[in-house]
């Protein structure tokens, strides 16, 4: 089976019809030659096997029409029940984790708590996890995706560095392959979040956009050009350490001053809360309700945050270019107390026409970063 | 014979194949197969129309050995005198011109100054500067690319904005086209460079690259996912409008505050240095100067230009992560009074593995510009 699949995706040619009727499917031939710039023999060619092997079919009736076609085009659809992908999005506090199908529907979703942030422990939990998120579809689950924020080096299949699981240099692909017999890909939380999006969500056939996740960090990932941006060094989206107040900002954990994320990471807003408010004892939740309530010192915190925000955002356009930016992640809970200055520090710092790229907000259970991970195990099957 | 062109390079397989022998060549039929992930056939294909036209020409003798071939291989390469292209960088005070062959080869060069920076002004001088540089190979030259700092919308063939030359909104490409009789490609200035780089220079195979320039403004194009990004908006590589001192730096002349180009461009170093060492006439130059001669004001105004090049710098590779960075430009006359602060900003402000990008600082002449205006026409033979 394992061999069958990688000889059907060995070509690029067979790679990027799958892609297309994955991502654009139910798709009639001449579209696929259309959007792949193969002619219609290699497209026939490469569809063949596919359907043979049970990842295509072939519907009885198109919802598109090609006119001046001569008999009748039967439009090819991804078999979604052909294969199944367990993703497992890891927090400091949870395993969040889901089945999907071929096209990264949700079939099943299971949380279990994290009590020891051991490498060895949250191992033996994912593991556990899996068992119990996979025994109806068990024998065709081959592959399974996790994600962790941090520095993941994604083809060696290294966890480098992951502040809030207090990982490093952890071979967390190794790790969950003995553990569960399973293919396993590891993958930044927020890329595996932006592939989902680029292969199933708001980036289908966006040439190029952003995804910023906002939360105890400030992520980003970059689809340019078509393809999610890797980094030369394993290192891109690090919009949390644009030095927006590298003068006189607050030191940030990454060493350097005034990034983003010493202003408006979780940590920096409660720490910053908490002198404002002289409560050492306060916490998020608690910042959250004195700004509602109505503290003016602590909601001038909440509104430094949102501007630090927003110029990050804007210096990632105006170097990037996206067609939109979508944002969302946990601290969409206090997103009402950072919009208008999130937005108002954009629109001054963004450059000329970049100004005109949407900002579009978007809360994301737990459940979709999951599916996220799993989106990045079915990439996996197209890896060369 | 434009005809003919057009159809040669009409499929994205012709496309592929000729970019291939142009910017790897000479190269044999089953290394392009290879590297475009062809078909033999399908090359073999493409390459039969590109041989009769007289684009390419098989060399008899390999310089490469292909193993196990049953017959000789012969090498493919770019027949460059087939075609000239006219290349011309406008500045605020310079026409810099030269024509290049189809790999990019400078052939003549010629200078003419500015004196007079209105459009139709302008555009008479690149006339004379055409007619000065292609009576040779007149007969063989269709296209010039022309390249100008700014806002430039290359698809729509107009200048947006262009700071220096105070232009707004000039159909540049319609206006060279009617003086000219040639089919014009203009492009930003960086851009072009960074074409390049990309096709015949440091670029070549890479991934991503980013080419930084220094001098009268701080700009910057990137390469990523191996094709120049263009931005959603047309905006992109504005490196010099990170605000990498938001909260109290200077006013930027984009609007925003703390901009690197409100504290590193030229105009901003000249007008700190004037107030550093009191003299209301002190320029560039003079400021040079003061600084090598051990003036300590003016001396810190260049740690500080350097400073927030070098936080800009890391701002974008953080985000974007290019395999390496060029740095280049007129600035560079001031180089050695930038370098130590720009590379210590730059290690201090770079997340983790993104701090082993090697910067890399190159000296171009304005003819390299030209070169690069040059490479965007040649580009534009493989426009859909
Ligand atoms: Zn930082
Ligand atoms: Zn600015």
């Amino acid at each position: 089976m394992l061999l069958n699949r990688a000889k059907l995706l060995a070509s690029p040619a067979a790679n990027s019809v799958f892609t297309t009727v994955l991502t654009r499917g139910p798709v009639v031939r001449p579209e696929i030659a259309r959007i792949t710039g193969l002619s219609s023999a290699a497209v026939t060619k490469a569809v063949k096997p596919m359907i043979e092997a049970g990842y295509l079919e072939e519907l009885p009736q198109g919802p598109r029409i090609v006119e001046g076609a001569g008999r009748p085009a039967h439009p090819l659809a991804v078999r979604a029940d052909r294969e199944f992908f367990v993703g497992i999005k890891a927090t400091a506090d949870e395993l969040i984790g889901v089945v999907t199908d071929l096209r990264a529907q949700v079939r099943a979703a299971h949380r279990i708590p994290v009590t020891d942030r051991s490498a060895a422990q949250v191992v033996r939990d994912i593991a556990a996890l899996v068992a119990e998120l996979t025994p109806v579809h068990a024998e065709r689950t081959h592959h399974i995706g996790v994600s962790v924020s941090g520095d993941v080096d994604r083809r060696g299949g290294v966890v480098r560095y992951s502040p809030f699981l207090g990982w490093r240099d952890v071979p967390l692909a190794e790790l969950v392959a003995a553990a569960t017999g399973l293919t396993v890909t590891v993958e930044n939380d927020v890329k595996a979040l932006t592939v989902a999006e680029q292969w199933f969500g708001e980036g289908v056939g966006a040439d190029s956009f952003a995804l910023a996740t906002v939360g105890v960090g400030i992520g980003c990932a970059l689809v340019v050009n078509g393809r999610l941006v890797a980094g030369g060094y394993g290192v891109a989206g690090e919009i949390g350490h644009i030095p927006v107040a590298a003068g006189n900002g607050p030191e940030c954990h990454c060493g350097a001053r005034g990034c983003v994320e010493s202003i408006a990471s979780e940590e920096a807003i409660v720490a910053r809360a908490r002198h404002a408010a002289g409560d050492p004892d306060l916490d998020m939740a608690g910042a959250i309700d004195r700004a509602h309530g109505g503290d003016a010192a602590v909601r001038a915190v909440f509104d430094e945050a949102g501007e630090a925000i927003g110029l990050g955002l804007a210096a990632m356009v105006n170097l990037v270019g996206p067609e939109r930016v979508v944002v969302s992640g946990e601290g969409l809970a206090a997103y009402d107390l950072f919009e208008e200055q999130i937005r108002a520090a954009f629109t001054t710092q963004a450059f000329g026409a970049a100004a005109r790229c949407p900002l579009i907000v978007r809360p994301l259970p737990w459940e979709e970063w999951a599916r996220g991970a799993a989106a990045v195990s079915i990439q996996s099957l197209f890896a060369a």
